[in-house]
């Protein structure tokens, strides 16, 4: 079993906080995450799939493949757009970044495995020190 | 001559467009910097400062001042901040990072100079790919 | 579950030795690092923590809250510190990076803990070339 | 346990071919990796090893052992090496990263194992967008 | 004047040669470089330009022109190549990356000055721990 | 004219005071820097020679010459030492990376220039937020 991970990128805009909160109690939770006029963030998303490598080419699954997955199903809907407004699988919910990486998960787990190929975890880095690591359901 | 800098960053949004321009001509001119409902970015801001060091201290400036005057001038003012809406001395401009660094050499000049030091260079990393310098009018 | 890091940075002084061992015998094991003067690294901690999101917040954790916990429990009391000299928990150890991750690990889980919270792993990069993982005891 | 790590890099030559295929077949498969005039990387090599310290030295593994013996058995057999051609180990095999991977275990493992570590993982950064992890068979 | 980067990458083969010396030569004046069967990089491509920026959009240069001019005259016809072999422009040149650093001013200058801009820097990171400047003829 | 520059590291240890002034007066000036006992950084060195390259090699310099130079006369006399103590060319001068980036340019620049190079630039990096360049007297 070998696990092989791609990084792309996405930059985006978003706020954290609960339309059925007051912006006060959002501000008291979110801290300046709760901007009501959005901040943003350079996201990078590192996807890891597992498997045994192919026999005819012993690639584990092919690059060019899973970049097209991640790109087509997260980075293109995620690239310069507003979490909050322009994502429709972020809809109704809060924009933190483990909503956003179980939702992420949803999207490219199906066409992954597709391929024969197991997704094992997704890693998004918000900033240079925070980031968020998710291995399924 | 010493040259001393300092690195701060901050998170903000921001959305590239001119009012007094349609939709369709931001979107032609800007892309998908244009999205109306915003972006963003982790900014990472390097400011240099040149001088002789000094004979007491054999410091060119004391760095815990310099990151102050960065931060109170300018880092406050930007981070999880809308650039477009939120951001005093970058209103009625567009938010590129041009205006953005010659807008911030603005702010941190006059407390620069204040303290007997000289602004050498301003650079401002927008993206892993994208960066912009400025050495002053 | 979702595993959130965050990082957090330190500067110390440190050498590798043992009381009851000779200069020499000491140089033998433990080489440059033995130097009697010190030496020291600007080290890179990583604190790992494991949760399922808060349905109110869908946070792990409050980013805030952790890292006012790592600061007050470990990088305040090791920055710009001497690890043999001036760090009570480290008090008898040799001033290894094991001991010191161990030692990081018994300050910082007691407080995660309190906060509903479970540390998963720490992370010490004590250069660009070496960095420790423990998952506790 | 304990799991130290340790940074290796190497600069070596491949293509990605099948001498059972023609040109046209690998460049279908292998895309512009089968350029029959070859490519390059710096590759980035992470060893992973686990253990409880020694009671003596506090150590997992004395780094320089470690050093010496992923250098020995790997980084002087690759670095500046053409990876299809100058290494024994590779021979007869795809230059893939998932071929390197296993064979770079085969030749580390042994001599980790004769220091009574034990070999975790390694990791095998190709560009900064791609890496590779193997945790042995 | 505000001075505008880019960065783009490539990953290439090569070898450090003179035909006109022997082997032995080769090897004694450029060391492992000299592999006949050559070595290769992952190489970084910073592109610095510089200008005043247009009253219409405050850009200096629209960063897609940029990185079209930099693609299309050098990394897609360096990137997985030989730069020995492959590309056009160094021919009969040793493949130094002084060398290359040169070929790439002539090859990008004309189209980026043909778009009222001015090439201020060619910067070419070959390994993390080595690189060059060129300011020009 | 071209600019090549080479990256070495070293780990030491430091502190920031005068012995004309006393502990308190060097906390009120240095901070937490006046320590007395000792913090430490991992330092990055950046030497930057400048030249035309040569027209048999085409390097502007050999990387192992200058990689050697810096090595003997910088790199080995602070690698794991206490810039205060263990540095003869620190002795009598506040250890700051001012005094330090001075010191190191008079040990380099004979042997650099020996060789018919000329020394353009050091970087010094403390820490990730902190550098310092210097380009002679």
């Amino acid at each position: 079993m070998i696990f092989l991970t791609r990084k792309e990128t996405f930059s985006a805009a978003h706020k954290l906080y609960r339309e059925d909160w007051t912006q006060s109690k959002n501000e008291e939770v979110f801290g300046k995450c709760a901007n009501p006029n959005w901040h943003g963030h350079n996201y990078e998303l590192y996807v890891t799939v597992k498997g045994e490598p192919d026999p005819a080419t012993s690639f584990v699954m092919n690059l060019s493949t899973l970049s097209d997955i991640i790109k087509e199903n997260a980075v293109n809907r995620l690239d310069h757009m507003n979490i909050n407004i322009d994502v429709d699988f972020m809809k109704g919910k809060i924009a933190t970044t483990e909503n956003l990486i179980v939702a992420i998960w949803q999207q490219i787990e199906p066409p992954i495995r597709a391929k024969k190929c197991i997704l094992h975890c997704i890693r998004i880095q918000e900033t240079e020190k925070n980031y968020l690591e998710y291995f399924g359901p």
